[in-house]
């Protein structure tokens, strides 16, 4: 096994860049957008030397899909697993690649996977081990979406009282590259003045794929769309070979989806709570029991009387919250999320729901209200491993997973704008089972405080 | 004497603005843009518990022409008198205001004054003191210039290879309200849709200064432009009884204001050092001698050679620096500021110079390089008072303090651009001096380091 050590030197910093032939600024890193990708092999480990060159902003990354087994505070959630990197300061996000497979990295603070934070991480499978697939080429497809507003005013929108929605991108971008304000038809436009003419040494030329006849090629294809749900519909291929879950679980823990104001300010919640990030990382504050970083209040896990209250529309009283749900570790964890109504009549959305630190299996899912009778239906045979699945509207989607993982977990829809509105819980889990904590993951909040003040063991 | 405390909650906030009629982003205290006027007495404390609602962004708050004697951490410059307050915390502004004037605060970390942080400090004679003007009424004037285009991009455009100039202001704003797109003309129109028919209820509408005849006002004007030079010539009114500077210096410091490239970036430069502000600031790690924190090569002292290469134009070696001076405690320092020529032809800017943590006398000022013998002009008799004094195109400025508030002070050139593109110097006098310094403002950088590591002392 062994692995090898990959280094990586970046900078983040915003720059002029034109997506999809108008010009904005784009987060880039080394002067690239999106940023460089990541190659490794199974049983490598990454070292990623992070240098904040933003003039007011702090910064993190999240490496979608690693699981992060024994190094929780480089998972790169701000108020989670770290305290966001301050400006001219750097961070080292060191971690283990364990599974072959497509990743891809992104900004995990405010908005700024919007402004362009992300690149792809591809994981071969192991020195000496064989791709299960055979094949003769490979292409590296990473799908973002991308609005003309600026990722700043976009929050600011979304915050504001009443909120103002960002509506749909106007570029779906494929490796950062579109043309907005051009149709197939300006292609063969004989005017010289089309924006549509390329040179091809545009930014936004669109990225070829140059393959040859008779060959066969693997695409690696992720969406890190903000907004905008991409399906690609090949079914669910589930890999022969993947592990099985376990039979039964200990908790269960239902998860309404819904949305409804806070002081005239639109949010989405979870069992009424909606998400609001701490000044002091969860990792830290749960580890050194600091029980004022973060509203206590434990979300409910009654979803019927929710359900009750969601039906009898605008009574729901939603709170602003931590959403902390304390799993005890190794156990095995149910998670239904049930949809519900959206603020508009007769509208609910379609939500893809996304798990830091684990890989789930999705039991099932189904339309209308979860009842005791649809686990009859769970497929525990083969269930598809993920780290992300779609909750459709109205319906419900069930989850298995196990707390094997010490650390703090998000697990939040994966559209930007809905995590900005509070559309998240947070899990924990065998904390108290890690080493020490790296102080660079603890130097703001009250773990900055209690450190400096030297007030731990 | 004694002195009242005065307190105040304040929140941070980006909100939707229209401060000249075309709407756009402005950074808010409380809601409101300017943020609250603040109003205390000679010899009052003013407690300022900042909290930080920005989702991404740290934030400080310069209280411009408070000498902050005894808490040089509170005087609001991010990276040298404390690290930025990170978003959710809160952080305590408490200083003495020990002389009666009219003083203004604003963000000082980025562009954030561009972005409209800033407000007025207004601070009466002591309890039982007589004012020695005598008038009926008194009206607060706030002046500021205002962009279409946000603060960030601004600083992307500032910092860009080759730079984009942000121009002329679209607006300039009196108490945080102008006009854009309307004439005089206009006002006179019958067009019910004249942008400039105003209903006096918009967040633009001019403030009307309301007035008796026969009354006496007092003015109390005060501009927070960010490049905007708007003289309000009255001549200089050199109060009876003001202080008059010590009769000799101790040491003089030549300061060659000169605009150059480095790397392609347009950059300003002090003795060719252009400003790079450090991770650390600078007053804790001059404090704990935490060398590595910033650039120690010491910026040259002798203006004659910079003179010399800056006429030889365009081989003037720039390098990012951290600018920092060591003052020996007590004495007296005269600044010379020099003028040259910028990157075009035969142009030469005007640049208002502002001292943190003290005022300064005014010596002289004139055309052309100075010589040793303009100081035979030197006013020492009655010299004007300030913390801020024009430097004129070509021209030269000689200023005289007193280096006797222990602390690291920033003086800089006041246009929000030209310090962003490395247009100041600091200046560090008695640390040594210093008491406890709060943690709060020492946890980020080395300082934040050492102090969670527990090195000090």
């Amino acid at each position: 096994m062994g692995g090898k050590a990959r280094h990586f030197k970046w900078e983040v910093e915003y720059m002029h860049w034109s997506p999809d032939g108008e010009e904005g600024v784009v987060m880039g890193i080394n002067g690239q957008f999106p940023g460089p990708t990541i190659r490794a092999r199974a049983g490598d480990t990454i070292h990623v030397e992070l240098t904040n060159r933003l003039h007011t902003e702090g910064v993190v990354i999240h490496w979608h899909g690693i699981r992060q087994i024994g190094t929780p505070w480089a998972d790169g959630t701000a108020s989670i697993s770290q305290c966001a990197i301050n400006p001219g300061e750097t961070f080292l996000y060191r971690f283990k690649v364990d599974k072959a497979g497509t990743y891809f990295y992104h900004g995990h603070y405010g908005m700024q996977r919007s402004a362009g934070l992300y690149g792809s991480l591809i994981v071969d499978v192991a020195e000496g081990e064989k791709e299960i697939f055979q094949y003769d080429g490979e292409f590296n497809i990473l799908l973002s979406d991308w609005w003309h507003k600026g990722s700043h005013e976009q929050e600011v929108d979304l915050s504001s009282n009443p909120m103002r929605w960002i509506g749909e991108p106007q570029t779906l971008l494929i490796n950062g590259r579109g043309q907005f304000n051009c149709s197939l038809a300006a292609h063969v436009s004989n005017s010289s003045a089309s924006p549509c003419k390329l040179r091809g040494n545009e930014q936004y030329a669109p990225h070829i794929l140059r393959v040859h006849p008779n060959k066969t090629y693997r695409l690696r294809i992720a969406s890190t769309t903000a907004l905008a749900s991409l399906n690609l519909a090949i079914g669910i291929l589930a890999l022969k070979g993947s592990p099985t879950p376990p039979p039964t679980h200990h908790r269960r823990i239902f998860l309404l989806n819904t949305q409804n104001f806070i002081d005239g300010h639109t949010k989405w919640a979870i069992n009424n709570a909606s998400l609001v990030l701490p000044a002091t990382p969860h990792l830290g504050s749960i580890k050194y029991g600091l029980n004022a970083a973060f509203n206590r209040k434990k979300p409910s896990r009654s979803v019927q009387a929710r359900l009750r209250r969601d039906e009898a529309r605008g009574k729901s009283e939603l709170h602003d919250g931590s959403g902390v749900y304390m799993l005890r570790f190794n156990t095995t964890v149910d998670v239904i999320l049930q949809n519900a109504n959206a603020l508009r009549a007769n509208v609910s959305e379609i939500h893809p729901w996304h798990l830091h630190g684990h890989d789930f299996w999705v039991l099932g899912y189904g339309e209308g209200k979860f009842t005791e009778k649809e686990e009859a239906k769970f497929n525990l045979k083969n269930p598809p491993l993920r780290n992300t699945a779609v909750i459709f509207p109205f319906g419900w989607t069930a989850l298995r997973f196990v707390a094997d993982n010490p650390g703090v977990w998000a697990f939040h829809c994966h559209i930007e704008p809905h995590l900005h509105m509070g559309m998240g819980v947070v899990f924990a889990e065998g904390v108290r089972r890690l080493g020490r904590i790296p102080n660079e993951a603890l130097g703001c909040g009250l773990t900055g405080k209690m450190l400096m003040n030297n007030l731990h063991n």
